[in-house]
């Protein structure tokens, strides 16, 4: 095993520093992590709090429900965050950011890692945007309590694309994404369940014939149930999306 | 507290059971777990795994890299799970299945809850899709190294909209995708930072004023960030995109 002077690294602005490495400590990631492939680099949010009780948020100005968090506490734990090597861009997490795909997560697997803003309630104050390069990222079109779950799931989708995580790389190469078409369907033991059989042409050992099965079930289940990703695939061919 | 006498329940099939409650432990989510607003039901994949090992998945029918998890070692699981009050609605996590969206979670939770299998590997056998009503859903257009964080992303979006669990109603009426708009730009103390004022309307303490500008921003934002979600909120109000 070759193992990099300067792995990966994950560096966390959190109120929940506890929250790491969580599942990410488990599997894959867990292995690689103990493996030194990628590091943890936790920055306790509360730690840059004000006062006696380190406060960390205030009421929104102009009202309305919530609080937000504030933006020297914020802009601190930032600061502190930079002063660490290696210098890392930074990210956070909005319903209003980019939303996050493999080509993301491919370009991170290439840096040197990501420093991520994990908000709570409310979200941050808007000035952190126009005082930091803040990179916005959504995991979807829904809200979380907070930016914790989406920093494990950039992390978890970036770390097992690093190199030697993956007990296999053509794991890497087959799967949903890695072209522009989801996965074919898999099938193991037992060769019968339940009345259901595995498909004959997968116990053929005709590897022609089974690649062609499994790029044919790749295409009917992405013209199927993704169209968009079906017509970006198929004008990258040159052909309609039919 | 009025508290349910059967909560939502969050039934998990996972061979990382200890990986949760995670960080759904902490802050509203935890809050609510532990008020019993929610409970967590943790089905441990291991336990029906084949022989001394405990095995749960095998090599892929017709070759490639990877493990797929047994279809006899699922369908025991999930025969578990069903025989376990409430009955839930089955999901797992696959990047063919739906996006999951805040409709979504607002259906979720005002049902009893759901059963969600985490995969692993290169996913189930196919054949648990053709025998079980098991639903797929997709965090996202990326691959997870399992499902486990993608249950907590929903468990979270879900948990949050229970009856009584965020601390202020109108935080839920307020925010992204409440609507169809992202939600307008929050600031809080101090009135200056670095330079950098709280715009002058949310201190004047104009309340039509304040409702006029963030109405305006939060369509400002919906406009440049998310084309998509601004041509569907015009079309509801029978207006161009424009």
């Amino acid at each position: 095993m070759t193992v990099r002077a300067d792995p990966w690294c994950a560096r966390i602005i959190t109120l929940f520093p506890d929250a790491f490495p969580g599942v990410l400590g488990e599997s894959l990631t867990g292995k690689a992590l103990r493996d030194g492939r990628w590091r943890l680099d936790a920055i306790d949010l509360r730690d840059f709090g004000i006062g006696r009780h380190r406060n960390v948020d205030d009421t929104p100005a102009g009202g309305g429900a919530g609080m937000v968090l504030r933006a020297d506490v914020v802009g601190a734990a930032i600061e502190a965050a930079a002063a660490r090597a290696p210098a890392l861009p930074l990210f956070c997490f909005s319903p209003r950011g980019r939303v996050m795909d493999q080509a993301l997560m491919r370009d991170l697997a290439a840096g040197p890692g990501v420093t991520l803003i994990c908000g709570r309630f409310e979200g941050l104050d808007e000035r952190i945007f126009e005082h930091y390069p803040v990179q916005e990222l959504s995991l979807g079109d829904f809200v979380l309590t907070g930016g914790e779950i989406a920093a494990q799931a950039l992390i978890d989708a970036t770390v097992r694309l690093l190199p030697d995580v993956l007990g296999n790389p053509e794991s890497a190469v087959d799967e949903s994404f890695a072209g522009d078409l989801l996965e074919y369907p898999q099938y193991t033991r037992p060769a019968l369940w339940h009345g259901h059989p595995i498909p004959e042409v997968l116990l053929s050992g005709d590897h022609a014939r089974i690649a062609r099965w499994r790029r044919d079930r790749a295409e009917d289940l992405t013209r199927s149930r993704r169209p968009d990703l079906w017509a970006r695939h198929r004008a990258k061919q040159g052909l309609d999306a039919s």
